[in-house]
């Protein structure tokens, strides 16, 4: 019989143990965090009934779908993101679940897109949303969760950048631009990559706008820096205009309540040019950078919405959000040398080479994981070394070693694989505790 | 605009955070328990080559599998078990990753079968196998691994019942029947539906066995009990035949070492009656039973297998494995009411009725949660009789109330919401210990 050659599908991967432990790590810390500001967990089928994927949607994300014919004779799609889904959800459920409503989900997507530049056709995505009020309140929550998110995860350094986009909604009227909105905020996001001037061209050209007027929206993007002048020059340039305004009072609230919630100041930044894609979001704006590898691009992103479900229902449901985008962390996590590279998740090794003493080696096995802690046998009476060699190559911290008359002796070694040293412990099956508590000395060092 | 009608594929579900939140506990508490074995994760694409899934397929899970042709005029399917990824990423990588090879993998599989008994289209499987050992050192393992499972979620009674499949086949060798195996099993099999009568009938009549063949097979299958007379039976009945003698050897051998592995014997069962289908595996087979609910049959079943890959190598790749029925196990601790009924994971709700003090109850909650514990906020200042309302639907245990004199004091009232109770703490920012302290009284109380 021939065989089937192995392999992927172009643009998918597998995920081998030494980066899904990280990965399922950082998948843990994130619910965990979004559970301790009260956000529960919620799943939706992967397929959908094709027009509630499509309703929605850009021409382009529909062409990225991956749809068929079922056998039933139904049109389905592979969700392409997590917001369409909870939209539909919302529109179903709600009456149930009552608003205020915070969910997270965290679960892969799908996009039949170009593979290229690390993007693959499947990926997790990881989003929390509060669906169903205005507050403030929750705007403020959504700057302190990814906070506390990139804290637990392990960063330091970073910068969450807010804006509300009400202030150059507002701006754009006061120019008398309000219908050239949308052409004018297609340059404008440009801005970080061509560069002022460019942005301004583009504007007056593509736009139609003004020079003076392409001045005045760039002055308002331009305008960053500590809180306080930002204000008064956001004040000073929308002059008045009463939607601007709010929006400016709105922002300060959230800057001052993200304070109050314990974000350090240094990594809050205030930044009105960022607008996130074109007609979305219509509130407060985030985007989330590695201060130490900018160049990634935002690790965080999202915002408020007016109404999330309008397709679905005729209620009303205005909401917050933001996504973490798990591959990109992950592989800034890898270029900054975060990631551990340990292809096991147990620490501890336990070798097996004395057969006679098989449930011996097994009995000790479950005395350390009663303790708590986590530890792999090898299932082979082989030759040590090369048990030492398969430890050494899965990343273990620690191996236990014991045979023949140290059992009697109610002995065992201690040897710690980074460093090749060994110590002698005491070890009794009744009485553990000596052995216990060396692992764990050996454990809590820096590895 | 007419609104789409927001709705669910016949056999898919939403899960509401009520289920979701038992759901997610459970999967993250066999991550836990797999990882103390030292099992490290894995994961596969949803998406595989439609012959990478058919290679190895029944007609049956054939005709299930979701497949269509994607963009680029590739024949996919979606994956219906974790069992042809595991093959296939086994051949693929494991030159790389060396043997023994021990890897879980928890992820939806698809399956588009007719929707019924409470089973659906899409559900999560959650597997473990150690590849590339012949070792019974694994084999134990596995009972382990299945006895910490069940334990660890929250089960006490249940029965693992432990055969080895060497010991029938031995047998059928022994009668002259090593050729009408799969026709004798086929029967065997449904014993516990139809009753030893009609058991032999169908031997007799459908795989052509005489009347004392089929006895000795049914005397077989009868054989439990306690250890020592089912293994004197067994050996008896066997009448020295090499393979199942030798069957039975490794039998005792995985009793006494899941004995060893601190497996209490009152859970051990040994039923050699259990086939588990007809030709997959080869060695040890287990399954799972709740003693309090049986009728839901196994939660855990799985055994040894002789060559996982061999549509995909010729590298020779022995294994055991077994798989945790998630979605069965939900249904069992909802019948017997062991599941938590809250829609929040968060047990302590803040009210936040006094508009002036938003800055101080954002920050109580962030020291509430530096402290380790988890806190939902309500998002808007309304009338605390309506915030009470809220924390009481979603399971909330305790509230936290305080508002305008009560925050100039440096006091707050708790409400322990299933009693109604209140007490009176004291609280300020910077010295919180007594109402963290009275927190984790109230949540360590049973609820």
């Amino acid at each position: 019989m021939s065989l089937i050659q192995p392999r992927t599908l172009k643009g998918f991967r597998d995920y081998l143990p030494a980066v899904m432990i990280p990965r399922e790590q950082l998948m843990q810390t994130a619910r965990e965090v979004f559970r301790s500001f009260g956000f529960a967990p919620i799943d939706t089928p992967t397929l959908e009934h094709l027009e509630i994927l499509t309703g929605k949607g850009s021409d382009e994300t529909d062409r990225q779908i991956y749809r068929f014919t079922d056998n039933g004779g139904r049109n389905v799609g592979m969700r392409f993101d997590l917001t369409v889904p909870l939209a539909r959800f919302a529109a179903q459920h709600i009456s149930t679940l009552g608003t205020p409503f915070k969910r997270y989900h965290i679960a892969p997507v799908w996009r039949g897109e170009k593979p290229q530049d690390g993007r693959y056709r499947e990926f997790v995505q990881c989003d929390f949303d509060t669906i169903g009020t205005e507050s403030v309140l929750a705007d403020i929550e959504a700057v302190a969760v990814i906070n506390n998110l990139l804290e637990t995860i392990g960063f330091d350094r970073f910068t969450i950048s807010v804006n509300n986009r009400a202030i150059l909604t507002g701006l754009l009227e006061h120019l008398g631009l309000a219908d050239k909105s949308v052409a004018v905020l297609r340059s404008l996001d440009k801005l970080a990559k061509i560069g002022r001037e460019k942005t301004a061209e583009e504007m007056i050209n593509a736009a139609g706008v003004t020079a003076e007027q392409a001045d005045a929206v760039l002055r308002l993007a331009d305008c960053t820096g500590d809180a306080t002048s930002v204000f008064a020059t956001l004040t000073e340039i929308t002059s008045g205009n009463e939607k601007a305004n709010a929006g400016i009072e709105r922002l300060r609230d959230i800057y001052e309540g993200a304070l109050a919630s314990g974000v350090p100041e240094r990594r809050l930044r205030l930044d009105v040019s960022i607008a996130r894609g074109l007609d979305y979001y219509t509130g407060v704006i985030f985007e989330t950078t590695l201060d130490d590898l900018p160049s990634i691009g935002s690790v965080c992103s999202g915002g408020r919405y007016d109404n999330l479900a309008g397709l679905y229902t005729k209620q009303h449901l205005p909401g917050i959000g933001a996504s973490l985008g798990l591959d990109r962390l992950i592989a800034a996590m890898e270029q900054l040398n975060l990631l551990p590279t340990a292809s096991t998740p147990a620490p501890i090794f336990i070798a097996y080479f004395d057969k006679d003493h098989r449930d011996d080696y097994l009995r000790l096995a479950t005395n350390l994981r009663s303790a708590g802690l986590k530890v792999e046998v090898y299932p082979e009476p082989r030759k040590l070394g090369a048990q030492l060699k398969y430890a050494d190559a899965h990343g273990f911290t620690v191996a236990i070693i014991a045979g023949g008359q140290e059992w009697t002796d109610g002995e065992c070694q201690l040897k710690v694989l980074a460093t090749k040293k060994s110590s002698q412990v005491t070890y009794r099956h009744d009485a553990p505790e000596e052995l216990v508590e060396g692992l764990r000395q050996i454990l809590q060092q820096p590895q």
